[in-house]
């Protein structure tokens, strides 16, 4: 079933460690005979902390195998897993597995002040805001909590809903030393997160993330914002939370479209640097959407130790952290073009990533079984592979042209380079090539 | 005339500057036989830097007499001076002369990419723009200048201008590697700033100054934001510019009352931590009112040393840089309640102040000669010494608790506590004296 790793490729991990400081913990409340094996095999777990696979080219320390069974009918195989992502003194712990939030400690123990501001959505907060609170407040008399509920979508992760947050705050007399707490998907971190960061010029921040694109991505790099009418995420701060709290069962709320939506995001890491997850991905496809515990888990964690190691080289994306975005150029534009909220983040990425990878091989970067695969892996996932039909050569470049990625008038692209899991961010292309890509995904 | 340092206190001052990292240098157009005598006599120029007087209770290394004659008719006397406000890689230079804006060169190093917007005000727009413009672009053909000119005015320091500046910024798709330039007052410094930050989570900026209140205060530091009807600067971000250019040219446009209001914040930082200052403040008031170059330039370049060593050590705010509040408190109030707009901010810090040192006195913490100092060097400056009859008690503490340095309930005040130069932050003081004070200066 599982393979251990060596304690050769263990050993340069731990060695590796000390220059990328990305570590995750794996903490296990049974006996564990399902396919994430390796705590048992490899005593990892009874020296407390492991280092994620720093680079790529490396043995991941962390293998799963492509073909075993899930464990879904085991009580014993909860997995509650640490990834500590380290950026000086605002580094900060992401704790993931099912169950946490009935685990007040976790929370509580990163709250600061005695006064909590809980912003949500109306989808989450009738299945989550109760919860919440008590675990904010469980054997805690001292915290009060307050909460402000936002309109859910895309469409509101604008300026007038943000003020929403401050009037709130500011009403309620909130001081600095009170905690923000963003509980739901994306938007509700971006718009949290960048509230917490503009509130009196910075108080403390936990995220809750509910959906599976909030756990994978933006529970990872501190990118915190809201959209303007022309330009997503025009507007915001790098604004890192205190921890991140991924309680797993939060997904089986989540509806089937926005679960494959985060499913985009977790392919992308596979495909720009880890062509062994890529390859686990195609493999245990259909147990991620069956919402098997500790394949979400699993998926989770090493998105968030992908994420976490390209953010703690590069905090501020200055180039590296820039390859995160493979996809994200094109998607951008759906989601601007098509109206914030017609098209889940994921969905648009899944589309651009097609039309990346598309633009790669008509490049020659990339041979054709890698566009394969990606087309074969998002349609497994119920993913578009194609933009919208209001979608035109015109809209796409107009919009790319505001590109958060522009520099000095030059579009860069995150592009696939080399074998499965290499990717470059280059403005030096083949601009007819970008056009040959962009009519033969359009109309007009 | 002026008093050199001597050996010994220069020797003391050299040996803290590795402590506390903020240095200023001097250099001189001409042979300077004003009142301004140090460099040629102490010989420091020729060492290039020198450190500024690190702690108050030290000797200070540039000593100005207090009875010296202007030198307003020495053609030769131009003086200027760099402030180096040093926080590690958010370092940067504060350069404070006359004609530094016919200096393209001190303007240009700090431009990053080939774009600039300069933010604006519908005041400074017609005096300077194009002297600002000219500076950017000359010799420089591949700078392009774009100006977003804002309605002038506290009044206008809303969420709603602010969007102005992105719509700007978005429309005309300026990207990461832009520069911002805040041109104008604090209003305009602080708008700027933030919008700064939060433009694609942060672009290059530079400061130029136009006011003494924004030459003194907002150009050391960082604090960003806009006001919230609720509450002054409740929205914002720590930021800090690429360099801040002080031109003293520009204090000649300057209405009187702008002037006065600049002074409040000069006063300040004698009282708080700076006794020698303050007694050349004492002796010089004339001459500054006057607008002599030397005296605005000895006097900005004082200021910005005493409120970098401050924020050197605290840049955060964590407490040490809360005393700069002196009479802010109150101030904010008297802003808040009057109507943003209506009380220029020193003048309402002019106002807190003496209530500030009213309560002091009336806690016993001073003598009655600091009280006496304070009220009189405020009235020679033109400033008002008490809060508008608009002010209750109950407007007062209603807006005083949602002070951002109110902690978990409990509203701190900088306080002064001791001789003359020294002060506390502290929410430890008798609440009964508080009301004394408010009493004493509102007729309900």
């Amino acid at each position: 079933m599982a393979a251990a790793s060596s304690p050769s490729s263990l050993h340069s991990s731990l060695r590796s460690c000390s220059k990328i400081s990305i570590t995750s913990h794996l903490s296990f409340s049974g006996s564990s005979p399902g396919f994430v094996k390796i705590p048992s095999r490899s005593g990892i777990c009874s020296v407390g902390r492991i280092c994620a696979a720093p680079l790529r080219s490396q043995a991941n320390p962390v293998k799963v195998s492509a073909s075993a069974a899930p464990v879904m009918d085991k009580p014993d195989s909860r997995v509650s897993t640490v990834v500590d992502v380290d950026l000086g003194n605002r580094s900060y712990p992401i704790y993931i597995g099912p169950g946490l939030l009935d685990e007040p400690d976790l929370l509580q123990r990163h709250v600061h002040g005695k006064r909590v501001l809980v912003v949500t959505n109306t989808t989450i907060a009738p299945l989550y805001l109760d919860k919440v609170t008590s675990a904010l407040t469980h054997g805690n008399e001292n915290i009060s909590v307050e909460s402000v509920i936002l309109p859910d979508g895309e469409q509101y992760k604008n300026m007038e809903t943000l003020m929403k947050v401050f009037d709130k705050a500011i009403e309620t007399r909130l001081d600095r030393k009170c905690t923000f707490v963003a509980l739901g998907g994306g938007v509700i971190g971006d718009m949290c997160g960048f509230a917490a960061a503009a509130f009196l010029r910075g108080v403390n921040f936990i995220q809750i993330p509910t959906t599976l694109m909030a756990m994978v991505d933006s529970s990872v790099g501190g990118k915190t914002g809201i959209n303007h009418p022309l330009g997503k995420n025009m507007i915001g701060a790098f604004y890192q939370p205190q921890c991140v709290l991924v309680d797993t069962d939060t997904l089986n709320t989540l509806r089937e479209r926005e679960l494959a939506s985060g499913i985009a995001e977790v392919v992308k890491y596979g495909l720009i640097r880890d062509a062994a997850f890529f390859e686990w991905l195609e493999n245990n496809m259909h147990t991620l959407l069956a919402r098997d515990p500790i394949a979400l888990s699993y998926a989770i964690k090493r998105s968030c130790e992908n994420k976490a190691e390209v953010v703690s080289l590069d905090e501020k994306e200055s180039g590296l952290r820039a390859t995160l975005n493979l996809g994200h150029t094109f998607g951008h534009a759906i989601e601007t073009q098509a109206g914030y909220g017609q098209w889940l983040h994921g969905e648009a990425v899944a589309a651009g990533t097609v039309m990346a990878v598309d633009m790669s091989f008509r490049l020659g970067w990339i041979d054709e079984t890698i566009k394969k695969r990606t087309l074969d892996i998002l349609q497994l996932a119920k993913l578009p592979i194609a933009p919208p039909d209001v979608m035109t050569v015109d809209k796409f470049k107009k919009t790319m042209a505001v590109d958060k990625k522009v520099a000095d008038g030059l579009l860069r692209l995150i592009l696939l380079k080399g074998p499965l899991g290499n990717c470059v961010f280059t403005g030096d292309y083949d601009r007819n090539v970008l056009d040959e890509t962009l009519r033969a995904f359009c109309k007009s």
